[in-house]
């Protein structure tokens, strides 16, 4: 490789926007969470397809790595410089290009966040719905399959994106799929990138889909006395037909990090939050059965509210949840782990993780997006504590192994990265060989984020 | 390549299920609609997948061409066999492995069709929602991405698929996905596979979401004085947020078609057939302001129905609506095409298509699923008569040109196969070479259907 030769000839190209000062190169080596830091050898700000495509055509002549970075949220360390190389930083390319109210998408850049895009969408009547816990970037939750608390109703950034513009590793710009609802022309290539962390192709371009800001909404929280009443009371309500915007699940421990850091009084119990979206009569008849469900499973502290300020107020505080749990141990990070199971287990899956978490020196509070079979662990460690990092490892990989046991996934949204590889192999079996055989077949020379979700050398 | 000998491995393998009677020949190489007949030297009926897979090692060991077959209700010509060799017809694989109520998704092997699962899901009060106009097998409706008349509320097979097992060319078996409701697990090979048309691997096993039978289901039928109306009705009635299980267009043509077929008194008008699924409470909502709609845009005849017969036999007429529109022309076969366009462009990509059939000696009803943007044209002729297959041709290139000209699809769900295969340079410009190199990944020596989809010698 000859990392030095592609940077000496991005400086003609990018200027002032090839950075390789310390600060940039140790705000580009750094995750959001336990790994350690992996320094790039520059960061390059691109303002144009035409630019990324002509530094990836260096960048391949050369076999120099090239790591996309958004907004660095990521909790898996996929965008670490794990050979070195290019951190591709895409902030500057995030305008909105275009709206299309009556076919409801948006063309945007990759670097625009989710809260920028429905800023901009406001006046719309139409929202953006992926809503990962950070304010990620487009381009970074498409490239890891982001999904969020609206999942359950509006599905993952694979249900979201119905086209892109890639550029591939040495420098081709290709277009994926229409702005067509569906399509039966050819390979889903779409899907195939979104997803592929960096690895197959730079996404300069994406067209998501919008949905309407919904007539009624109303969320409620309430308490009960065990996760299994809290998960069996989500399975009953998925398998009544209620359909939900949000349900998600907070343990008794994520009450208490809540109550922290907002100053919140939720009984330290486990809780559901949830919210619907439809009609006026819908909602209510929604609310109404949802309540008889609760009553049924013992739930307590129910209470509704259609004020927006106060469901403004939950639904930020569960995005913030990451940082409130951090808040439970000064100084902590924390090694942030994620499974998703087949409903019928996720009660056994949520508890036997308790369990665990329970005998274990550490503290970690459990929260998840539990309508999906989704949730995830919170495992707080002291920097630089070995040890304390060796057991929270050692939780996270019985509660992955479990997963796989229950017919789950490793992951349900936070991906792959350098957390999850080792996993891969136990996964997928022999079809992470022929994840590597796209690899090889779409990026030869692994130039793009080498070292992250598929075996090449 | 050397077929014959695959053939003489075979036998021992297969016995008297690798036929080569003149009957199944010509069954296994003859289409559903237009192309000349293509036949394949022999047809094998493997029943489990070790079967599949032993077919498959030898078919790669001695360059024999595979195309997969399932009921041979393609309107693409997908499982013709170009350059001869095996037809895999995988009816006998036809059982399903297991139902998860829970989870609400079952576990079916590729040669199961539609209706045989709806019918053993019965007694579950669940059922499985993609419902292409013939009674496919499962494993051809994943192969080709299908979709149906519910596919505005619950998706094509890309959404309903959530897991496979698929013998790769090599005769390599591998699983893709889950049964967890999603992951971010890796490239999503599931997707890859879903629409790959038998040109990356074959589909021996599917795990496919099921959805819970509504509480309530109303539907309707209304005529409209124009195209335009009916589909301005379809717009207004998306972006008001109405949530329809069914929203389906027929032209005055096809009207004329249903009665003949099935003896109806429709009013020879362009109509939408309605349909809801909900809450008591939520479907009268719906359909009280689909009424309003369809009054605003000068609908008349507007009949609803919540009786299941009246309902089935609606959706009974519209299903066999292909052979109904055969109907009109005394031992006529057709040019089936559909395009799927962005939903704003939808009244003008319908009105031009009626314009251009309507200056052509040709009769060709429209109909669609105008809730995705998506419609077909049946262009009537006359088996071999060599001018009017040229015309039907010209004028399904028009309708493909202008689909792709408004930003929309050459096929939104019967698939590429040999009829659209000139348009993938056209739709997908530098991205169809991205696809010939998945092709060359997963099947270098090109056994698998070759001469659909992708570009190989």
């Amino acid at each position: 490789m000859s990392i030095e030769a592609a940077i000496s000839e991005l400086i003609p190209l990018l200027g002032d926007r090839l950075s390789r000062s310390k600060g940039d190169l140790a705000q580009h080596g750094r995750s959001e969470t336990y790994f350690a830091n992996m320094l790039p050898d520059a960061v390059a700000y691109p303002e144009s397809t035409e630019e990324v495509s002509r530094i990836l055509a260096t960048c391949h002549a050369q076999d120099c790595p090239v790591v996309a970075w958004g907004t660095g949220t990521s909790l898996e360390g996929h965008a670490l410089a794990a050979r070195g190389g290019i951190s591709l930083d895409l902030s500057r390319m995030n305008r909105v290009l275009a709206v299309h109210p009556e076919d409801m998408d948006a063309v945007v850049q990759p670097g625009i966040t989710r809260e920028a895009l429905n800023t901009e969408l406001r006046a719309t009547g139409l929202f953006f719905s992926v809503d990962p816990g950070a304010n990620a970037s487009l381009g970074g939750m498409a490239a890891t399959r982001a999904s969020g608390t609206t999942t359950v109703r509006y599905g993952t950034m694979r249900d979201n994106v119905t086209g892109l513009e890639v550029v591939l590793a040495d420098g081709r710009v290709i277009r994926t799929g229409t702005r067509a609802r569906k399509s039966a022309a050819g390979y889903d290539l779409t899907g195939l990138f979104v997803g592929s962390e960096g690895t197959l192709g730079i996404i300069t371009e994406l067209t998501v889909r919008l949905r309407g800001q919904p007539e009624a909404i109303s969320a409620a929280v309430c308490a009960f006395e065990s996760v299994e009443a809290a998960v069996d009371t989500v399975i009953a309500t998925i398998q009544s037909g209620i359909s939900m915007a949000r349900i998600e699940f907070v343990d008794a421990s994520t009450a208490r990090a809540f109550n922290l850091y907002a100053g919140r009084e939720m009984p330290e119990k486990p809780h559901l939050l949830v919210e619907f979206h439809g009609s006026p009569a819908g909602v209510a008849e929604d609310a109404e059965r949802l309540g008889e469900l609760v009553a049924e499973f013992g739930g307590s502290d129910f209470a509704w509210s259609s004020r927006p300020e106060e469901r403004n107020a939950l639904w930020a505080l569960r995005h913030n949840a990451y940082y409130a749990c951090l808040g439970l141990r000064r100084g902590a990070t924390a090694l942030v782990t994620d499974v998703c199971v087949p409903i019928s287990r996720l009660a056994e899956a949520v508890e036997a993780t308790r369990a665990d978490i329970a005998e274990s020196p550490l503290e970690g509070p459990i929260l998840g997006h539990v309508g999906d079979g989704n949730f995830h662990a919170i495992l707080l460690v002291e920097p630089g504590n070995e040890a304390e990092l060796a057991e929270a490892l050692r939780l996270s990989s019985r509660m992955t192994e479990r997963a796989l046991a229950m017919g789950g996934t490793v992951t349900g949204e936070h991906g792959v990265g350098m957390g999850k590889l080792a996993y891969m192999p136990r996964e997928h079996g022999e079809a992470w060989a022929v994840m590597g055989d796209i690899k090889a077949a779409l990026d030869p020379k692994n130039i793009l984020n080498p070292g992250k979700l598929v075996q090449r050398n």
